[in-house]
């Protein structure tokens, strides 16, 4: 097997950082080794195949995205990002392992739609990926097929609070999902939000005549959320089950978290970048000469942008700090505005919902290190290190250290990025989310299992390169 | 410099665990490898000059005790572990690093104190160990010294709003004194406990004729731990300054700990083994025939223990494992009965204050993996990682990785450890606060920069071995 | 008109007490005199029709029980009390209005359901009696009929979050009945109790053989009324509805009303005399010869008896000192051992729900006086004043005011009531859930509307005394 | 003894209204009656001595303000108002009762300083006065002399945990204290600021050359008022002393009292009209002609009013609401600007501290009944029933009824109040702190004691009409 050598590079950790080599064997990291290549006599550098010159750089664990959604079926469409097309803006981006969610949707059986998203995924990603499953139907048959999933290295399933018709559950259908949870280890992941209140209120808006996007989060409130974030973790409480909540963006969801885990609970919340740097105000209430008060169709997506009067984003800095949120994820769930969002024209509750950022999100979290929201350890921690964790891939990924998978970035803090369509933009979007956006750091070099797949600007990898990677149960229950 | 492989062992951290040999080169270790020592051809077992073999076993950095007070003067007497003494027993029980605190008694200059406590561990010291600050009077010329400390490797400095008369600080004191924290850098530690009033309340006792330890307990309610905290916290609030509270008891107090974290304040509270086992009624009510209703002299220490029909040893687990408590230390600071402790026969506002656990923090809390209690790498993390980071040490100690220094333990899950005296005690105190203790584990092996200096319960190690290490600023701010 | 005078006793209300007398002329309260019935030289008591001497004695405004049911349909049988059983046994406990609540089932009119209680209720009733308007479904037409209740004097209806397919709201309709609380002044009471999720736990319980009335508290635990505490208040904070919640058990509700209260929300929480005395333990896990582990049947009732181990008793007291619990109704829902209660000897859930307690709601709450639980003044308040206020009755009833209804209770601390069977028991049960209850006090005479009805241990009224009230909006707002 | 009666207004409680009639029979109530004077057939406006038509008016308890300070030394002047022009002014806007607080300055005894205060008051009072006492010193001759306060009519004390030097009591004082308040049932009234921690900040902000009154706001930080109050909380708690904070004008204060109250502890808040109104910003950061940036000295007081931008102000009308603050006081403490304040021109530290507002507590919170801060029965609550019940005046004042001091407000709704100089101001100031303040509502007749003092805005009372009133214990407590 070919070997590489990382050299001169500073390795970041989740709990610090030191000049360290990287020396790589095959796929696999073999050592991390004192910087100047030298090992009891023998010049690492002449040694290998090849040498990777990170000076003045960070080496980091590839980024692992636990939360991304390659071609769902959505509101009479799909997202646009196959996994061909997403995996690889993943790679572009310095994410090395995604995490999809399989969908069993209403009436299918669980396993059924398990093998639909490995035959989806099969031969097509440029870098790892691993499944979660949703339950779009928990029954009898889903419940006992649950406790399969183990064996199949899906260690997590997900419900939904919302959507009613379409993968909505109701309490007693997640009180029995977290029975199985709590029973089995298998991590319950939560779209929390009040649903059936939520259609409601959006059907008396546009009732009202309000069909434009910023509705879209007016009808989706902060007390819905933080109402399901509560129910679910009553039930949490109730069963035993721990519990990760998805794409938490309200403030007052965020202290109920934190309340739980200070009672000891096995509670758990992720964010997305949308819900650290955008806003109700901003983005949903955007309007354009193109899209008019439509521009906002751009950021529908649930939970919705908040409100920045209310300080949502701030408070989300703050908690992604001190760890009443544990981590960042992407929600990747692209559409484009031209046949795919436009479908909601006229009506709000037909915009697919979904922003595409499985590209960004190393770079936006960065970011934040550079204006002194995170440290540099923390970026680490909540991109790789505590996503491979909290999903049972750590050890393979998530961490530098020796048997891990050779899934490296190089990130150069010295270099720049301009996000936008034209400049760093491989989605299969046709708008970006994220236009205008700069950032103060690059992402040089991308390694998965050990192979060169980006460098320089120039994507080297190709279709198949990425496998799915099997779990085991969480490695962060408290 | 000769060359050290400690094969087939676990290495385990904070964040996980891998099968990795840990290479030595002199003092520091130079490489984390994938196990079975060939790298690149080379076979390592074979170039080195001493392999040990760790099969089986725990490979830890060695444990980072924040917190002790050897020769510390109290109540008329000096606790009876000298840095010799003290510093071996550290070593027997797996602990490499120790950070004591020198002392500025009232009327002193603060470089005077520090200096004098340079002399007394100098040459002495089994392991290596550091100097946090007590500031015993805050005046301007004190505060002046403050400023200085940083480039002594002393970044830390300690107040008691306890022991009036004594190293008292009043609130003014403790604000000026955080200025120069938020200033500096320098993290505050805080002895929280409202001394002026529990003194009052010890007077009453003793002249209701309760003089014995257990009304020692009594005297500290937990409503003056409360209150300290959440003071010291609004101080921190006001200044800015970073905060961390020493041997924390009660479990309200961990609620101000957690309520200010989830506001985004930098506070941080560590406790000790004592907290998490012992309690008001067992330990300070204890009666012998030997010493009858004074045996709970043994146990007197402040904070106190806590009455366990309150709950707090569980709740304080439950926080360990949450981080609203980030470490654990010792608080080591121990006094013999005989000539001692037996000062307060008649008052047990005369007992030295302390309790000797140096040896016995890393089984102590070894003995909580074993019942569930913590993660193996969350044992690692409050034991060794953080105090590490917490107190500006990574790096070089904390984290077994390339760089650091060779600070390692062996830790044996199927060795096992009888505590008390004339079992495992090299502490120089008459009775063991643990007498009876048994561990479902047992420390093999300690490396001191890459010397091993306890195998096979045998203790290699010189006096001297130890040298002072300069610390940096805290690397655990959120 | 015939006049009374009730002389020499102290006069009670929510704020204070006084030495006072009262003139009564007719059905209502004239005057509220100094003592000695001296007025500008009218000697009074030789000018009425009647003196009643109260010396020594409180003189109350007559009790206001909330949240009775008489006649209730219920599990296939019907709450054993119909209004005239129902009403006279509450005239004998010294309560002189209750509020029962009119039905709408599913399916039905609201309107019917109303004109269906009055067809009970009228010229059948011992003392004066409003309704709220049960909602059994949410649609169209009963949320336009809500609109006109409160020209019927109905100010107020009842939501379940329990009991699906029988009384249950979903969220939905939950939302759009608040919507109409928040627009009309309507208060929404609900029962909140998650009831899908309970109805899974009883029936987990039953297959495995748990049949017991035990398992009915085990089934309906706290977390789930904690839950549908929080939802319900959240609907509340969304829709800016007022919020009363009934029979609350589980301290954690009454944290959850509390904190919702300190937000400045509009939300009352009431408990009952059984949640302030009996407990999982003692009555639902009680056994007899008669009846063995059935015994129990006898406190089934919802929400549960909470376990005494968890303090819930407690607590509870202690939130109606504090406010954080308003009010004390019955909840009085009575059914009979034999022929009712036993249809669920083999299976839990077809025990009918439901304690008996109309008649000694005032007594059980004055010995919380006697044991120093509540003031003198915070009794009257919590039994009559503020459901009173709460529901829009207060002038005419709740107070001793000139103008209010004569409706008065001369209650003597000096006496003594022995509750029982055979003892003081007029309700239509078989058993007293009270059984063994001793009074340090007694209800010697009460006027319903200026006419004695009891006095001196003789009930003096007849069917038919007591008229429809029509209620205003709340008048307890903050 | 002349009879007056009060016909056709709206007699307004603590917990509703009614249309009643209003006998007064010398200096005391003795009937509230059916309105239409009819009694028994006697016709009560014929046969009395004075009629009073109240119709379309509020009568009214007259108000007590619990908090002032008549010819207070402070800072080498004294309060401008003497208990003449203090308690004229007060009869003006419609109090009826203060109570003031006696000093005992440091080194004087107890009852000299009580004795002083009865010297001061006696036969120069236009409405009833009481006594709360302030410990300056607390020693064992105080802690003994406070045990006798109660016999005095004196049945609370008050400590400052502010004002070194002055009246400041350290927490070992407090303790004690207290400790005689659990005793003897006298309430601890806290002055709630981290005295010791302010001068250091206002002495700093001095030497930065920052002199002007709003940097008075900015030394006394909220965070160290929040801390004082927690402090005093704690203290309460574990002493069990009854415990009444002062002056609450931070928010966070309030969390902390509303806090301690869900916890069942006797804790209660008292805030002023200033921190409803009244800002940093807008009056200590205000400017004039006349005084330049020092125009706002007008407004220093301690606390100090606080942070628009933080919501203070809003937050405390709704703590008024929900009952987290209990009741409302003026802290009278008058200075004028020319001779007095204007001795702070070039030091904050030296403005005397206080505002003058006895005059207008009862019109500026019947403002908030106009704009719907609060209902018309809670303003009678916060401003006269709850004072009284709080500090053991209630029966004798606080309330209408028979045997209750013919104290009474009849207050026009239609009315109107322009506040100001040369408007209504009576209180011996050079400048109004509620200049341009209009109100909808107006004080048309004050009866003291049966007595009319104010009438068609004449003032028809004399000095030494008003009575020292001895307290009882507090009827408040829970």
């Amino acid at each position: 097997m070919a070997t590489t050598l990382i050299t001169g590079g500073t390795v970041v950790t989740a709990t610090g950082r030191s000049l360290a080599d990287v020396l790589i064997d095959g796929e696999t990291i073999v050592g991390v080794l004192a910087p100047g290549s030298q090992l009891l006599g023998t010049d690492l550098a002449a040694s290998v195949d090849t040498v990777i010159d990170a000076t003045g750089k960070y080496v980091i664990p590839g980024g692992v995205d636990a939360h991304t959604h390659m071609e769902l079926p959505f509101g009479g469409t799909f997202a646009s990002d196959t996994f061909e097309t997403g995996t690889r803006a993943a790679a572009w981006g310095g994410t090395t392992t995604i995490i999809d969610f399989a969908v069993q949707t209403y009436g299918e059986r669980v396993m059924d739609g398990l093998a639909a998203w490995h035959a989806k995924a099969a031969g097509n990603c440029a870098i790892d990926y691993a499944f979660h499953q949703i339950i779009g139907e928990v029954n009898d048959d889903s419940l006992q097929a649950m406790r399969a999933l183990p064996e199949e290295g899906v260690s997590s399933f997900k419900l939904f609070m919302a959507y009613p018709g379409v993968f909505y559950s109701d309490d007693a259908q997640i009180l029995k999902a977290m029975q199985v949870s709590a029973d089995t280890g298998l991590m319950t992941m939560m779209h929390a939000e009040n649903g059936p209140v939520i259609d409601v209120l959006a059907a008396q808006l546009i009732e009202k005549g309000k069909t434009d996007p910023y509705f879209h989060g007016v009808a989706r409130a902060w007390q819905m959320e933080e109402e399901a974030t509560h129910r679910a973790i009553m039930l949490g409480n109730l069963t035993g089950a721990p519990l990760y909540v998805v794409h938490v963006s309200a403030k007052q969801a965020v202290e109920q978290l934190a309340w739980a885990r200070d009672n000891g609970q096995n509670v758990f919340g992720e964010t997305c970048p949308q819900y650290l740097y955008l806003s109700l105000e901003d983005q949903l209430g955007a309007s354009s000469e193109e899209w008019g008060t439509f521009e906002g169709a751009k950021w529908v997506c649930s939970t919705p942008l908040r409100s920045k009067h209310e300080g949502h984003q701030h408070h989300m800095w703050q908690a992604l700090r001190t760890n009443d949120i544990q981590m960042v994820s992407t929600d990747h769930c692209p559409f484009c505005m031209k046949g795919q969002k436009d479908l909601g024209l006229d009506d709000f509750r037909k915009i697919p919902n979904g922003i595409g950022s499985v590209e960004h999100r190393m770079d936006l979290l960065y970011q934040g290190v550079v204006t002194g929201q995170l440290t540099l350890e923390r970026w680490v921690e909540v991109t790789s290190t505590t996503p491979a964790r909290m999903f049972g891939l750590y050890g393979k990924k998530g961490v530098i250290q020796p048997g891990a998978d050779a899934d490296i970035v190089v990130y150069d803090p010295n270099g720049h990025t301009s996000i936008g369509v034209g400049k760093t933009h491989h989605m299969n979007m046709d708008y970006s989310a994220w236009e205008g956006y700069e950032i103060d750091g690059h992402v040089d070099t991308v390694l998965s299992r050990g192979k060169v797949i980006v460098d320089d600007n120039q994507y080297l990898g190709a279709k198949g390169d990425g496998q799915f990677v099997k779990r085991g149960l969480s490695q962060y229950l408290i």
